[in-house]
């Protein structure tokens, strides 16, 4: 669930193990590159935590955060 | 199913697309480098061959390639 | 450098290493996710052959195949 | 340079862009999980920041934790 903190869009994603978790921060680096959107990425472990907000508008939530937010929560194992 | 070709096991996976293909090469990267044996990645769009056989051997199917071939269908995703 | 072989612009790529070449290979993906044109990827340890055609116009070379290889050779360490 | 913060040891990387960012992040991670020692990875667009220090000692900073700094100096690109 993704939850709205200081004005970001923020998931916690728990994994099996690092290599489950980088899998999944890789997956999350190529569809950010591709919409030229990047995220605040923070790995330890199994732990991943994603925060997101649009730098050019002034550090708020829009919609291409809920956009990416939506694409994350598609990839395969991305639910967990 | 892996399958034995010329002295190499080899087994094709077929994802969604080239994230999910890429994410699962980076894990299949991050296995091999920490059993320090590598094997052949082939990658074209969504599909990923691996090719696994042991150099130091002189290029025959060992018990490190059973073990790394059991480790990649252990990934989440990894049996697509 | 770039060769055109069978249709393809192929170079290879040899690396100190497995990291470096891999650390390399993501490069290239996130490149590759971004123009939504994709190379076939051939990794063995600490060389990488990529070659680039663009399926949509027939498996031919085109320019969307030498700004691609472009982009490859200003990579940081892509040029080894 | 790496500096002793909250007994850990800490160190930014700035990249020319996310692509050179992610790529060293990989690297990293691939050097990680091979020493089976994490770090902490922050990342937002071109920057890096890792944090070391060894949980099973107590959460200090340990020799595994110099050596996997001194690894990720090594990498190409690492000191940038």
């Amino acid at each position: 669930m993704w939850e709205e903190k200081q004005n970001k869009l923020v998931k916690v994603f728990i994994f099996r193990n690092f290599v489950e978790a980088f899998g999944f921060m890789t997956k999350v680096a190529l569809l950010a590159e591709k919409m030229d959107h990047h995220p605040e990425l923070h790995n330890t472990y199994n732990k991943v935590v994603i925060s997101l907000s649009t730098h050019d508008e002034g550090d708020i939530i829009t919609q291409k955060d809920r956009q990416l937010a939506s694409s994350i929560d598609k990839l395969t194992g991305g639910s967990q």
